[in-house]
């Protein structure tokens, strides 16, 4: 969470100047998303999130994102929509970065959810899954399997220095996976990270759901796993949830059913996950100098959801 | 500009039950202030900034500064007013930190201040220095005179780090400003941080001036001296801009005009304004692991200052 790119008022002034948003009239760096600078921007008529596209992004994904973005929000789903400027364009370069204006959204988002608030949650990405399924573009998940091997790989030697015992954890969990990693289960476009972070609610409502920028297509059903694995334990990963899970199966299912191959497959499928955030952590928690401006998560607890799942394959 | 604490999303919701302000609506972590956390809320029935009182600050002060901040509000200025609780309290405790729900005001900080900016600046502060004349609390200036001495003299080792000659001259200019530092002029309540980040403004409109956590009893026109040296020069402190300075002057003097004795002083004051923020940047800039949470400020630009003003005296 920072705020890498400043841009001056007089910048944004002039920025806004191509939009049909009226002037501004307040601005903020806000805390929010770890690879780009995010502001809330208040102009006389209504308030926008200004998304500066710092790291880890390809500029040439954006399209694909803003695209998505578009099209949740055309199916009715609480998505931010990318603001157009006057020529009709959502992508700008503002301070020298790629940006886009998107849609504010109210809602909070929860730290503890209640198993109602699961419980939505599970339904509202079932909703994505469905209005996903007719939107055309494809983008290959770049943090799937052949990731967790290259990472898995190239961290060994140093993840015993987060806890021991863990390369040999990693690699035996990897190998397991990879074997048994479904091929044949309905695929479409995922959120891929729907952690309680990324989805604002007011009381048990969901009011938006954010942060699209590791989107992709590949297995729905993975997409469920990782709101499992986000949504359904203790922080620290030691103690599963079950009502959490319940309340998160009886929402996905009230609107899209699973079906008995991808309930079979949800104890790789979580370990997946488990290994997709455990080594993405673990990357972060051993990178020079990291911990400068990106708050660094701790690994460990998404080790404990692997051990979690590895009991229930 | 960081936020140090985070604050759940329930906490938050609790905290606000306290408050006539209505349900929860939206919650960002602000990138404002250094020396604590800030949240922009939205309840139902408005806007608020939770700020959490994280460092530099002695807790035993934040009641001056919540009564200036009353103080100055009730004389008319565009000051955020502190928000009382159901039970009148102001101050609060929240993720264990010092805390106070302060007004929202809109206006943005202009990075390149236009002469009528300026000029509105120094009206500002001349309201501010007129309407604090009937605050009756004291409060001692911790970065003055006794404190530029003792920085300058722990400092003094690796000053030339920063530049070679910074100690020299550092030491020339604190005896000189300290042999000819006024004793005589009229003193009052300051803000002693008016640099264009705390002042909010729509167009050359002032629409609120923040930050009072450097406000003291001190003499009146070095806070004008202040103002000169953080809205009168070029950023990087080699131009000072002549129009500016007659705007900053005439905004002043058309609500408080200056004595003889305030005008001959001017180039003391100033040199002592540059000196104070010379020396806190460096501290940042020398102090081990700084850097990490918050943007250090190069020191340099008021190097240049000082140049200039010690020229005028």
């Amino acid at each position: 969470m920072a705020v890498y790119t400043s841009v001056p008022a007089e910048a944004l002034e002039q920025f806004l100047a191509g939009y049909e948003t009226g002037p501004l009239v307040s601005a903020k760096g806000i805390a929010e998303g770890v690879s780009n600078s995010n502001f809330l921007v208040e102009t006389t008529t209504g308030r926008f999130i200004l998304t500066l596209y710092e790291r880890r992004i390809d500029l040439a994904e954006l399209p694909y994102f803003i695209g998505l973005m578009d099209h949740l929000a055309d199916s009715g789903l609480p998505v931010p929509r990318p603001v157009r400027d006057r020529d009709g364009n959502a992508l700008q370069i503002v301070e020298g970065k790629a940006a886009c204006l998107i849609e504010f959204l109210p809602g909070v988002s929860v730290s503890r959810p209640s198993t109602e608030q699961a419980r939505a949650a599970g339904a509202a990405l079932a909703q994505m899954h469905v209005a996903g399924a007719d939107f055309t573009p494809v983008r290959a998940n770049g943090l799937a399997l052949p990731w967790w091997r290259q990472t898995a790989s190239e961290l060994a030697p140093r993840l015993d220095e987060i806890a021991p015992g863990l390369q040999a954890k990693v690699a035996t969990r990897l190998e397991a996976v990879a074997t048994s990693w479904p091929t044949d289960l309905p695929k479409g476009t995922i959120h891929a990270d729907l952690f309680p972070d990324n989805v604002l609610m007011l009381g048990s409502r969901v009011t938006g759901l954010i942060d699209f920028y590791f989107a992709c297509t590949d297995v729905l059903a993975y997409d469920l796993a990782v709101l499992h694995a986000a949504w359904a334990f203790a922080p620290d990963g030691s103690a599963p949830l079950p009502e959490h899970e319940a309340a998160l199966f009886e929402g996905y299912e009230a609107v899209r059913p699973l079906s008995a191959a991808e309930r079979q497959a949800f104890p790789v499928l979580a370990q997946g996950a488990a290994l997709r955030f455990l080594l993405s952590r673990a990357q972060d928690w051993l990178a020079p100098h990291s911990g400068a401006l990106v708050q660094r998560k701790d690994p460990l607890p998404f080790a404990r959801r692997l051990d979690h799942y590895a009991r229930l394959a």
